[in-house]
């Protein structure tokens, strides 16, 4: 006969991403108002697992929370249980400490914990439930690269503050004959670039799943003057790389312990396109964290809280060792054993890219 | 063996829509730059096409129309051609004057016809494709209340509007403890109140689908005021109607044509719950005509896009007489002879209504 | 010699604004950071000061709150303690109460009050400075309609509200052949709806300073279209009224208490219109409070905190007796004696009434 | 006695500014309907005067372009008439072709010439003014620092944008305990890093004004974190410099012919302060041109409407050689004698720094 839950728990796990609070807040007004359950929250993600550093979660908590970028409790990066740096005999050495935090549960009486997270936290998950802690996942990716999922929430919140910056730009560059490139997020997807990119009116969109010829891009360009279009918006990846197999992360500052930080393929491209192409001025933005900070749209909203009601019912049905997850239009669920290691790349030959191309944006292939 | 297409007509129907434009380029686009069709627009929806009052659509016309609301061809309310107004001896008669617009099509040598509207022009759209002209549907309506389709264009920025405004109303309400009302969109189906209600963190959402009891709302205020909230946000669909069946619309202003257009249920309701409620100030706000106009969010940018570019495929591949439609994630069509009289309403044991109800929001019922 | 400052408290009054907690935000921080005070807030204005209804300030209290609307100390409409609804011998009657709020104040040893607000919160505040109490005033009215400063925070902000609607207004009004009307703020003066519909490129400005005739509407509306724009703008202040002197204040909803909240003078209008003017449609949105909640704008986050910290200044000078303004580009302060009943009205003949009608827009007179 | 003015020109010049085609429609709107003037615009700045390069304005080019960004008679960067570059006996030499640009007034019988610019624009109008041309200057500069006026069109609406951008790294910043850089411009004037600084709850402000100190800038993130305050925000000016005087730019991308265009002083900063900084993650963000572009606020549109109709009315009143500018909150003009060379600088002393350091800001210094 299944357990009775009384007490649940929540974490955040990686980067943020807007929406994390609607989650929270959907779980937690769910959880006790529907099913009288108690609710608590760990802070830093896994780490406060491990260190047991949680805090009740109530009705108040969770109060003018809903539209809020971030996470109110907060996250980590580092936080890998199964791999967890810890001090030894005075030396820092890698260990799986998992036992601690299934330790950490019971003695707090924890009956079932949801994560939010990646393909980490999310991969954490799937070995918590191993060995046998009742858990539920809720995926979060800003990318949207995860497979089992047709949308994971913060995407539509980035891909509208790159339109938005698009936009501005179109202005600038129209008056004065430019090309401007923009770097938004995706190392490895390319969702966001190529979705701002349709939705912002963008000339070329530089993915990493389609290796670019700068020749190819120059073409694109030309065609345009051909029309009398003297300008050109350029949407670049972060993970944007060329044909020729060249790095595609460029050491922009000397020194810098972690390069791809600090931008760089788009003003790199930049200065090689400048060499290039006589007669427009050449400019590059790297968006950056905008991208992934500030009040959640309308749309993830929604889906952040369909997230966290369906996580509870989850537990409310018994239903462990699964992932929310929207499929179509509807909520469902599927096993966190199915879902790591399945990422969400761009087809080359999918609609996206083909819609893209009929409207006659360049990818530089 | 079918006649090669040379030349195609776009027209838009009803009330316009965030995200028409965008069709309307990705029309233009498409046909131009990958099938080399020659494209015409007819102004002020099937009105245009009675009178022949066409004008060519170039890839000049269409530039920087992405994002704008409205519609550059303009757009009618009152151009069903079968049953349409003219003067006959002196008098105004209601007549079918398909024929003409037929004939006007083959005149111009309009091979195929894109026409993007809600359930009137599609069923004119339908009565033309029986006469043998070769049309495609494009959905349009802002309710997202057409069961073909999972998703129409326009309702995104609507909904997106609408809780914006509710974010806005949130700050005056706690400030103040009042109970601030928002009457949005939505004469037949409660979409707009009820996805903006959840996103917009309402506390009572009254829609059409669920009649309300007056003293159903009270009690949530009452319920909240014991918890320590003393203000709170009701959104009202114009639709929305109490469940002793009393009127649904009301007399605004005396004389008034259309009392529907000058708000009103809102209105109504805040003057009702001011003599039942004592201790809190009521406010009440029609949204209105905002909620329809104005750039387009990046989802419908998108949307429109891709319905766009898909009408024009399906005329390259002869497919006439379909509406294009989003299922799932996915752009696919749908006979018109199905799409016609099928409105999708909310469920009111639908998950959005359910999950709405687990997170506290009262619908009155 | 002047007594030394230890402790100071604020309280907001009146309609709420974006910017007021901006303001509270400043105080606390300069007058803990800079000063060293203890600080602290009454609930719900005088209201609070009257029940002795306090809470610390601190830097934690006033932390993240800088753009957003509303106050977290509440208002109140109703708190002048001079004239104050108090129950004597089981009546309620009407009372100077004003000494229990000199007395709270000494008890708490509160060595001085800063009170935001306007008109009225204002007027008591002087006759508090009378009393002898340690007062600074700072000035907030969304309708910028106060003499003694340019510029009142909040008004910024809804006139950003306002021109957005505008914005997105046009676009409906242009594909449908439309007359829009957007009623606006201001029920005594007409900023609002003046430099919202120069912003906002509107057609025709009504303003309680310029009485209007419809016949010159009608003019304008016409002239527009032997122009070949075949739709019109026309913003109205609440406070509009027609020449002929008829009411201002339409009866909207039967019943109502209080009809001017309910809209009415866009709406009365609209109906007006609409008999005389054929050939257009006519629609009506009342904005209503979202003008007056969300988040404040850069301009007014700014301003607001120049005030606050200026409001503790003065304290520290011991300047007390005063009303911190703007003059120019410079923060300044008045007299609370010179401030008040003098209101600062649309100018007919004044700067920004020429310029708007140098490009065309009328106002009906 | 005065020549009778009929027709008027109107050009931009410099980099764009949100404003610049509200500018254009006021001055278009108010010669056309108040004084009867033909309008014509050159393309491209001052090089559309040397190459007679111009089209006319009517009512109909300057419909909907108020709240646009850019301009829609493009600017150029380099088209100084006084010292230009041309080809002559097939080398390209420098040459004063001033004189063409007056013959092509004559020419084309333009009477009166407003040009829109900063403060190589403004240099070339008092030349032009100085060989007798018809000239009427128009104060354009996004970052603030022109002397003669208080306030430029473009600025509000940048610090909308950089302060947008802060209230959103806010969320990620505290969620992950981090430091954020955000880098704004400002090559020589901090305007924007201080004013959206102070909107958008900055930390940290640097700005050429104030040569800052790194370890001044660690004290304060230590004196935060002893708070309890684990994330800090930090606005740099492009222009910021460290007190010791190493180079104010860096070469971020390795033959880069323009480093500063690829930003650098945030990346850089930010890479030195992780060496410094061990229990913080640092990220940075170079916002770029999209400060620049999109929309004009409110505020701008109205400013930008007042200086074009205060344009024209100059020309009427035969005002030649003059300046339109900003006092106070009036409107009125300057001599263009007395414009050049006179920027306007934060003084570290001034109100702002001090409003700024009450509240708790650091200069680094």
């Amino acid at each position: 006969m299944r357990k009775e839950i009384k007490k649940i728990a929540i974490l955040t796990g990686g980067g943020d991403c807007p929406g994390l609070n609607a989650v929270i807040r959907a779980v937690t007004r769910t959880a006790i108002l529907q099913y009288g359950y108690e609710v608590y929250g760990y802070k830093f993600g896994y780490k406060g697992l491990y260190n047991n550093d949680l805090i009740p979660l109530t009705l108040e908590t969770v109060s003018g929370i809903l539209h809020k970028g971030g996470t109110i409790l907060y996250s980590s990066n580092k936080d890998n249980l199964f791999d967890y740096l810890v001090e030894e005999n005075g030396k820092m050495v890698k260990k799986d400490v998992s036992d601690v935090a299934v330790e950490n549960l019971k003695k707090e009486g924890i009956d079932a914990l949801i994560v939010i997270g990646g393909d980490g936290t999310l991969t954490s998950a799937r070995d918590f439930a191993r060995k046998g802690v009742n858990i539920i996942g809720v995926p979060k990716t800003i990318d949207n690269d995860l497979a089992a999922t047709d949308v994971t929430f913060g995407f539509n919140t980035a891909i509208g503050v790159a339109t938005e910056a698009l936009d501005r730009l179109h202005t600038t560059a129209e008056s004065h004959h430019r090309i401007m490139l923009l770097e938004v997020m995706g190392r490895d997807a390319g969702w966001i670039a190529l979705e701002s990119g349709i939705a912002g009116s963008a000339d070329v969109i530089l993915i990493p799943e389609i290796p670019y010829d700068i020749n190819k891009i120059i073409e694109k360009v030309k065609e345009r003057e051909a029309e009398g279009k003297l300008f050109s918006i350029i949407v670049v990846a972060e993970g944007a790389k060329p044909k020729d197999g060249s790095a595609t992360v460029y050491k922009i500052v000397e020194d810098s312990p972690d390069p791809i930080r600090y931008g760089g393929v788009a003003n790199k491209l930049a200065v090689e396109l400048e060499k290039l192409v006589k007669n427009h001025e050449i400019r590059s933005t790297v968006l950056g964290h905008i991208q992934r900070g500030g009040n959640a749209s309308t749309y993830d909203r929604i889906l952040s809280t369909r997230y966290g009601v369906k996580a509870v019912e989850l537990i409310n049905e018994g239903k462990f060792g699964n992932m929310v997850c929207l499929k179509g239009s509807d909520i469902s669920y599927v096993s966190l054993e199915e879902v790591i290691g399945h990422n969400k790349y761009v087809n080359p030959n999918g609609e996206f890219v083909k819609i893209a191309k009929k409207i006659g944006i360049s990818f530089g292939d």
